[in-house]
């Protein structure tokens, strides 16, 4: 079963294929449609507007039909267990689901149960598969691969869904990577230097930001006016970056926070380019959960015989 | 107007007709689509996974064009009637209405008034046509018909929405039929014995378990660490059970209440067939109130001419 | 850019435009569909069923793919701004926007930022341009024309979405425009004289009555119960009305305050005319929005391409 819930799972060609194929998705070289009429569901515990949304033109690109899932509306209420709902939701055909959860590694217990693969679109301060696969693709596209390259990851390491699958991603691939931002937010069994903002935008390549997740910190602990001096990508920070180097931030950005309002559409920021990334990526790992490639794979819970042993 | 609000409304030889056209979907033996562009909306007034989900992909199947219609950003919101909603969506273009409803017979009012079909997919503690049209499948399918069969009713039999109509159609196709549950649950109107469940899981060809409510009743009522004891289907009475007899349970399961955890997807569980089954049923409902086999029906309500008395 | 915010922004031959396609589109004389994948998101922060559902009907005709957006579910509640979330849904492919929002002139701001076509449908007290056009074809198809008629409008004019715009479009087309109602909820710079709507019923061909929004008011301030005798459709007054005069209603209809329960489907009652005509008007819309007619416009967003200057 191609289910995906973490890039650690991933090899590196694993991961050079994936990318590969979101490119020729996205040159429409390559035209994958089911053979079938092929159904997905997302859903989605926490609130998301551009990985619900790009999963779900990235669905309808491939020709796959939604059944919308409204958690609220859900026998979820009624105390169904995620493991009944998603094997509920084979039995009435759905080929694969698309999940975003708060707990942490909420899949653990599903992996080797549920009969449809499964996409993890974000668990906890865990991991965010597809995000990380999109960063990766925008970097390649803007400097044709990663050795050599110096990326620093910057803001609330401890909480990301992203810096540790990039960082470990980035650096089997070839490249450097870096880290600065507050003290409480560091994480010192991630793969990397602490550095300082202010030195570091001179030499990176891609300087990724980190959103602040605002709606799980107690507000008042840091004090969000002294981040954007102290730690965000300030105009005059930006003044510093190399010719050739990028902006990134996987949104929804908080402006004047983490980046300066103006620079969040300037000439280096790629933010919006990471947003249609996303959705080729998506559609090669949604054709490769579903094996599209062969036409479509068999769903055994749908398609179940049902027989008493004899 | 052939809405479905109630098995009770069908004759037997309507209800045989329905479970050998979805027998016939399942078999891809009949291939329906209308030959229009053909709207449904689907009004979930209360929680539902398995029903609604099912009816999404029911429709798909059937290539219907699903319009969205979530409750709470609706204008039911503003007041706004039952019957001047569906009449809204009629006029604005959808073919078919279906709707869950927590009002014991809500569509009362509505049956002679409404311009388009209207498929009841469950009232309060009242009806949930193709549940029991599915439940139905399930058992013909095993079975091979209904003659002879014994199935036992076990649980809230006086809040149920499948337990009186599966008893009364049951009855008429050949089948006797008992029920078992805690006394302050007991239904005196329903028409079978009342039976102790060591005895019944040894003679029943069915041991069909319900729902407990635990969202419509008072917790503390019914100490549900004694019903399953007392009244669930524990892994010592299955063991009494005949080597052919099947377990069914509309779902979602309270695993450990009504059913032991290890058997609601043992051998003789058919709880996800039903599941699967939903679908057949409910397209044959659908392509039935929709006139499918004719090609699809005339909105009256959307090609209304408008003209004056002269 | 082809936006639709307002029908002010009209001249008054792009209103007749509009009004012939949508009479094309309802007759079928026109089969517009775009030559590639289509995206439209339909983001509603107020409650409505008949604009939703209508916009969502039109989009499925036009072979729109209609990418749902749940407020509740989106990155709004980690407080993204409207301009960030319309630029996400343009960068992970969405071609058009169609916003109902709470706040008047919300897209103020929006115009000349925002990089594909927004479609109002609806601000707080202002404007409601589709409404205003389907209103409009509903009595030029009634009358042939606008040349002479005269046009009451009834009811609570300080909030109304359409009685301004109405007003001005109906009286540049040439119809002369009364207005009735109470005297809190007058607004003297309507371009219309106020008028007994006794009085007014006898003369007018449009009846044309506004909803009190209940949701809108302090319940106490206007007693819903002496409105009906005072200011609404009574059968007393409808029985004034010249033969073919119309009545008109926006709908969600007050039974028994705007308008006698008994008129509501009556055969001067345009009502559920309005709601058919609303589909065309806004395919029609839809259409010019996305420049339709030529095959379907670049979403200049996702397709952008990301160059550093050399």
């Amino acid at each position: 079963m191609e289910h995906l819930v973490s890039v650690s799972d991933l090899t590196v060609d694993e991961v050079k294929e994936l990318l590969q194929a979101a490119e020729q998705l996205r040159f429409g070289d390559q035209h994958i449609r089911p053979t079938t009429q092929t159904f997905v569901a997302n859903l989605f515990f926490e609130a998301s507007t551009r990985t619900k949304c790009s999963f779900e033109v990235a669905e309808r690109k491939l020709g796959l039909d939604v059944i919308p899932f409204e958690v609220s509306a859900s026998s979820v209420q009624k105390g169904e267990t995620l493991y009944d709902t998603i094997e509920t939701l084979a039995a009435v055909g759905v080929n694969a689901v698309v999940i975003r959860h708060p707990q942490d590694r909420y899949y653990e217990e599903l992996l080797n149960k549920v009969s449809i693969p499964l996409i993890n679109a974000g668990d906890g301060c865990g991991q965010h598969p597809t995000q990380c696969l999109l960063d990766l693709l925008t970097i390649q596209q803007e400097f044709g691969g990663f050795e050599g390259l110096k990326v620093t990851i910057v803001g609330d390491l401890r909480h990301s869904r992203v810096a540790r699958s990039n960082a470990e991603m980035l650096t089997k691939l070839g490249a450097t990577v870096y880290f600065s931002g507050p003290k409480e937010w560091r994480d010192d069994s991630l793969p990397g230097e602490y550095v300082e903002l202010d030195e570091a935008v001179k030499y990176s390549d891609v300087v990724m930001l980190l959103r602040i997740q605002l709606e799980r910190h107690d507000r008042g602990q840091h004090a969000v006016d002294h981040y954007h001096e102290r730690y965000g990508l300030t105009v005059k920070r930006e003044r510093l970056m190399k010719k050739s180097s990028i902006i990134m931030h996987p949104a929804p950005v908080n402006r004047g926070v983490e980046i300066a309002d103006e620079l969040v559409e300037c000439e280096r920021s790629r933010i919006f380019k990471q947003m249609q990334n996303g959705v080729y990526v998506r559609m090669a790992v949604l054709a490769r959960a579903l094996q599209l490639h062969k036409g479509g794979m068999n769903n055994v819970a749908f398609n179940q015989e049902w027989l008493m042993a004899k």
